[in-house]
């Protein structure tokens, strides 16, 4: 069988009780997808359903129809609710057969660490009998590529890769099996650019950008909240060649930071801590963090970026009183009088990060994440920021945030807003922009 | 019309070119399953797909058939491409009005804030012309409520509730005027048991609890990994009444603690985190933490749950050296002969912790995370995981881990590994067991 000539459209099929129960959330399909977009390949439908063997042959076949391209993860397990393989087979009518290579890899792999191969992890080398094997150098489960007929498509079959869940295993499974065997369309260019904005709301953005924004504009605008970071997305699919089209997503580009200003941050894959950890180190300068309501957040959501040991020295998670007091300086006076929830007490916290540390700049948070501990004047979602920064430590700036939502929201727009703060003193030192859930 | 009598099954849509594209990461449908399957109503399918409309109008119409009971996300912000209202009045045949009262609402909203309400706003008060508005006290876009025909299914009607994207908005949504609205099935018993077990892999957990896996067997059991953490999954649904689904459950999970012993560490909503707790709480104990690679991550999971106070007392970020030298006491020496990964390092960081707060156990955490920084000796993914006790401090315990994976892997695995390292030895203060991914 042949495969469609060209992939121009993709669907990922997310296999497990634990996702369609919602007990575990998927990752691996936002990935994917954002993989597929930088090919050029456009994800159209995501779906997650439960270890059902009828249901899987059934999605799969109704994908396969639709975009031409299927790619899976989980139920490629040894166990008995891992019925990938199965569904594959039933769909194209096939039994299952065992792979000798990957019967013998099985093997070398268990006896290589002193076990011994059961008859139950053995059908991971089992695979339809015209479909070939994918290779996991980082786990047991082989994924299985699959070519199947789509009689009522406008191309004759239809690819299917079933790759395993765990995200370690599925990832370089993907960028070394499934990415060489797909064929982005010729003739057909695919634009997706993405401008990021942080400290403004969804509607002024939107209000802001106006027709932009019109359904029937070429190239597409959409725009995305999340977490306090705003997405401007222009999208282009279509038969101009990609210099017309690169021509025209910067034209809407630049009409884009017309509208926008000041609060755009950057482009592309740059996250807000890039941002902020390009502008520390392109004038060597260092970060701290010391925070209370947010635990650490801040300081792992920095260090998700590899190389941020560059501009970031390390931080204080000053959760409990004594833990400010003793460790971070904050004067005990100051908490009984204004409350460890306080602009006195944000404002001690990042003096203190500074007077610790050899850090240039030192970010503070803390504030009542809830659901217990807010009070009339100090609600659930009230935080304080401070910054404050070696050239003037006794200048240390506190503002005042409402963040709405429950405590995980809370705690997430707290980092988001400490590192927006930080972002615009960096850019535009003179100014005072007011930010998004600022107070006061 | 009518809605079906009763709500057994579920599908829930996520909509947005941001998720499809796989630009953002969709966690509104894995909390709905959750909550639904905590009503008895089993999710079959949850589908992401793009800001199209007659996309939505499609997938509505098919999981309606399907399920009965529909729950959407997202497409209901006042930008042009937020279109799930439309795609409803589609389905419905029917056109989109001016609600009175959400109009109101709105602009009232607004002019209370000192804004006024632009026209692009207002097509947040419209709905069809037969669905309901749901109210959304945390934000401007109401949710949709509407009973639409099901032709081709065994009931007549269905139930489809349309909430925004937003989760600070969504959810207390759900809670306060999707839940109600529901009829979970009479005379249908649908119980699901979750046991988590950790520091044991999936193969060798399956393989211990052999034919109670069976796909025929009642009740069902299914297994799932997820960053270190296992989880058994017993589920029954069907005609048995509560109480004799509740004894037969019972009886299943007495055979899989005999199978597993003591890697299991709770039950149900009981996190990993929320088992250290409980034994901190029980023996008036308290931790504090001393990461390094994982750069706040073990703090912050540690402190989403919220009433972690009562036992963590707080943390250190020494991502730098010389933070792990001047502020936690590390020997310049011993980073210097044996290096910022080592199991010396995680030995002194764990007492510094210890010495430098009044927490009765102090966990460190120092590994090379990568991409980079990996060297023969120690490759990426080698991770020194340190533990000390008020006790005898002197005597602090260092593992060594290899973690597979990339760089958030290796950090989440760490942070799951140094978790399970302390509640075994709180539990078994004097056994040795071996966890998962621990070498020599």
């Amino acid at each position: 069988m042949t495969p469609p000539p060209t992939h121009t459209h993709a669907a990922i099929v997310s296999i497990g009780d634990e996702l369609s129960l919602g007990q575990n959330l998927d990752t691996n399909s936002r990935w994917i997808a954002e993989q597929l977009s930088i090919l050029g390949i456009m994800t159209l439908e995501h779906v997650t359903i439960g270890d059902d063997q009828a249901d899987t042959a059934r999605t799969f076949a109704r994908l396969a129809e639709r975009t031409g391209l299927v790619i899976s993860t989980g139920g490629l397990g040894p166990t008995l609710d891992d019925l990938t393989r199965q569904a594959l087979a039933d769909i194209l009518g096939e039994p299952l057969i065992t792979d000798a290579d990957a019967l013998r890899d099985l093997e070398t792999r268990f006896t290589s660490r002193g076990r011994t191969l059961s008859e139950i992890q053995k059908i991971q080398a089992c695979r339809p009998a015209s479909a070939r094997m994918i290779p996991n150098p980082n786990g047991t489960a082989p994924g299985v590529h699959a070519v199947v007929p789509t009689p009522r498509s406008t191309f004759p079959h239809a690819d299917i890769f079933c790759l395993p869940g765990p995200p370690g295993e599925m990832k370089p499974m993907f960028a070394a099996s499934v990415v060489p065997a797909l064929r982005p369309a010729p003739g057909r260019t695919v634009r997706v650019r993405f401008i990021h904005m942080t400290g403004v709301g969804e509607g002024d953005a939107a209000a802001a950008l106006g027709p932009l924004m019109d359904r029937n504009r070429v190239p597409l605008v959409g725009i995305t909240a999340s977490g306090g970071v705003l997405t401007c997305r222009i999208r282009y699919e279509g038969p101009l060649p990609p210099d017309a089209v690169d021509a025209l997503i910067e034209e809407t580009a630049v009409e884009i930071r017309r509208a926008i200003g000041p609060h755009i941050f950057g482009e592309g894959g740059l996250s807000l801590v890039g941002a902020i950890l390009n502008e520390l180190v392109s004038r060597a300068a260092t970060l701290a963090t010391v925070e209370s309501c947010t635990g650490g957040m801040l300081g792992q959501l920095i260090t998700d970026v590899a190389g941020s040991s560059a501009a970031y020295v390390g931080g204080f998670v000053s959760y409990a009183n004594e833990f400010k007091t003793e460790l971070v300086g904050v004067d005990p006076v100051t908490i009984a009088q204004h409350g460890a929830v306080s602009e006195a007490t944000a404002r001690e916290m990042a003096i203190g990060g500074l007077r610790l540390t050899s850090a240039s700049y030192a970010l503070s948070i803390t504030g009542v994440a809830g659901p217990g501990g807010g009070t009339a004047m100090k609600p659930v979602g009230t935080v304080f920021i401070g910054l404050a920064s070696r050239a003037a430590p006794d200048q240390a700036v506190v503002r005042r945030f409402f963040m709405p939502g429950p405590r995980d929201d809370v705690r997430r727009r707290a980092v988001t807003s400490a590192l927006s703060m930080l972002l615009f003193t960096l850019r535009n030192p003179g100014a005072r922009m007011r930010l998004l859930w600022e107070q006061g």
